[in-house]
């Protein structure tokens, strides 16, 4: 479906669900900033007590359970981008040309995103 | 954008973005759920002292900002889809589709999602 | 309790706890931190939905289910405590006293801690 | 200082600092359980793109950082337990005695706290 879905479609549905529920005056930005953070903690939960590696060896259980919680963070994303009146695609594009900007591939090939304390000599 | 941008097309920019920077060996699963919480937690910050009316109110900076918070947690979110090889639209149609199911309209219509403490008489 | 128990008592009997259960090999501080992180959003979920104003009319039954939760934060702090070998009450009582340089009263008396784009005109 | 200083001391102090600055109208149950959880972000912030491993290996200005942000996470919990008048020892104390019910040393011993996805098999 990714390949047939715009945003706004989802944006829609959700906008729906919101307005047949009645449940405007809950999505507010700070209450949905908070479910964001809380799905996402719920999402992190899967990871927990695993190494990187194992985290990268999920079977169909953990992935269909997982896919469930990354679906609630988007779920609340676009609730948000309605309420702001975001063009949510619009605005993950510019993030993302920003983001080339800051971190230039020839420079941070294969170094983690931010200077972090483990890493400082490694520019030696 | 929102109408003509699928989610292929934002999966794709992503996927080449981590790419091009050889960065598959630090958005696992386990970092990239980390980076969603953290990501989450920068767009709560904007609304941490606020009342949910105030909330409500914002500037056109804000608003910026916020927006780019909200950019960071679709671009981890895409990310994950990459790694996990989900089909990130039927993720949260099906997603969307159970909580239709788990909320009918005419029951919960104008509560909050949750059986909350200070809700607890709301329905006698 | 309070009035008699010391940091160092809390801490050595979460160290017992964690030894006993051979899980020092799980209490690295990236798995703490998440967990701590997952905590709190366990204790954020609930005043999700809640106004600022419901959030302090809460009930035993709630009271002691959030008080779980605030232990289980504490707790995992305690653990990273003792992982990363930190005088905790040395370096809450360090924080709070930057804190104290950082916020003079006079200055911030009865304005919320960060700048806020609700509140940019409130010094006018 | 963890040997001489009680939690009654550390909520005594962390009371004066917010009634100093009139901050009680902030400081409610919704704004902190946020706050916890945007500080326990900064914690993490730290392990980001590290591996497990590489978090074990802080130096002295990356301990003294997360020290700082570890204080915040405290700090914060004391001003829960301020409002929520919670003795926050006995609360602690309590919720050790049921984690050491509910994960016996003998049955747990170097498995990690939840059954997770990847160690599924391996009782076997």
């Amino acid at each position: 479906m990714d390949n047939q879905t715009t945003l706004q479609e989802l944006k829609q549905k959700m906008a729906d669900f919101v307005r047949e529920r009645d449940w405007e005056q809950f999505h507010t930005p700070k209450n949905i900033a908070m479910s964001i953070a809380i799905e996402a903690a719920e999402l992190m939960e899967h990871f927990q007590w695993l190494t990187v590696e194992q985290s990268k060896q999920l079977d169909d259980e953990a992935l269909h359970d997982i896919g469930e919680e990354l679906a609630d963070i988007v779920i609340y994303s676009l609730s948000m981008a309605n309420f702001l009146k975001l063009d949510l695609a619009q605005t993950v594009l510019d993030k993302m040309a920003k983001n080339i900007r800051k971190y230039p591939a020839d420079k941070v090939q294969g170094k983690s995103h931010k200077y972090t304390y483990y890493q400082q000599n490694d520019d030696a």
